[in-house]
């Protein structure tokens, strides 16, 4: 971790756009959260440099990496090496809309593994890149999941439980907006899009498919965002 | 993972004393969880051996071992190698009676990673042995913590954010009892009391230090039981 200042917050960082985006938006209020990045046997690693290379634009310190065993729990398209895993008990791949590229609870883990880390280091504001795109598809970025988790990290934690305020802060600012607004607000910040990456099924080099839901979106937004997209597809 | 039966629901499994009763009074009645134990860098590692053999016991499956980085998220004097880590912005190491032992958010994150695992199985009972002495000292432990997780965890999940009716079924059926009455309970049950273990620092061959809060409250408990400790004390 850099030694540069003192960090106020966590930021979930996947590399991706969105918490990118989150990332630059905390720096230009001034803030200095520590991004927080996880290994957890997903097929698109290599988020995991783009994160690096992102907070080193952005001045952060050096995000740190923890591993989480979501290849060992299985349940999703975007862990273990190909196929779907098998759902006996949950029927179809798709269920009312969820993608199969969902994990299972993995937003419930992120965000109690970020309160853990911010407890740990004594600060309380979790920045997360949740966003209107996000709502419609997976049940862990709906605000009414964010709200009950966060009343349950208030009461299951020492700092939660032994404030007489509201402890933890959530910080989800791209919670209104479109993929296209994202865009357009990283590019006002001066957030290098070329450093991150969305595709959930990159080559070795970082490059991305330009077939997977995630390019689509991607591609898309900057077409709407009018911003030149600087992404490499492969096809 | 054993093969001999499908799993029922999955148990937090950490060799002690209170989760093995859990899991005796499971099988009791007829349910067949998956032992979930965590590894996480705690000194009393050897735990991990305990919920091994107290599962082999039981003729439940094998545990599911998962690593979790809690030595990296630090905060916690069960962590690391010795000394209490530093909490700068926590103050004092206890603060109203919160235990040095707390180990920021982890029930939190145990109950994700359970959750995230039941998901994926398709099972949806989560067993777990906090207690009314747990309630004293840990805040997430207290019924209002877990009351609050999972209605977080009924939003946050395919499950629970499709079902018409409550998902998650939370299993703690040791919510009332004290340590004693914890010991007679696996007594009655058949459950052999010296494949578990208490101690927060046993030495390499398994033997409880004697010393340590968790090893008070177990020579306590067996006393008060009045029934015999099978524990090796080193003092």
């Amino acid at each position: 971790m850099s030694r540069k200042g003192q960090i106020d917050g966590i930021a979930l960082a996947s590399g991706g756009l969105d918490s990118s985006t989150v990332l630059a938006i905390a720096v230009s209020e001034g803030h200095r959260p520590l991004p927080l990045t996880f290994s957890y046997g997903q097929k698109h690693s290599i988020e995991i440099e783009s994160a690096r290379a992102v907070a080193r634009s952005l001045d952060l310190p050096e995000p740190l990496v923890l591993s989480l065993p979501f290849g060992e729990i299985g349940g999703s398209a975007l862990l273990g090496d190909g196929a779907i895993p098998e759902e006996p008990a949950l029927g179809a791949t798709s269920r009312e809309g969820i993608p199969s590229t969902y994990v299972p609870a993995r937003n419930l883990v992120f965000l109690s593994v970020a309160v853990a880390t911010a407890e740990s280091r004594g600060v309380r504001d979790i920045w997360i890149g949740v966003n209107a795109l996000d709502f419609s598809g997976y049940p862990d970025c709906r605000p009414e999941f964010l709200d009950a988790f966060f009343k349950a990290a208030e009461r299951g934690t020492r700092e939660g439980s032994t404030s007489s305020e509201p402890w933890w802060r959530l910080r989800a600012p791209l919670v209104e907006l479109t993929k296209a607004e994202i865009i357009q607000r990283g590019t006002e910040l001066g957030l290098d899009h070329s450093l991150t990456i969305s595709c959930y099924d990159p080559d070795p080099a970082g490059r991305a498919c330009g077939r997977c839901d995630s390019c689509g979106l991607r591609r898309r937004g900057f077409e709407e965002a009018q911003v030149a997209d600087p992404t490499f597809y492969r096809q």
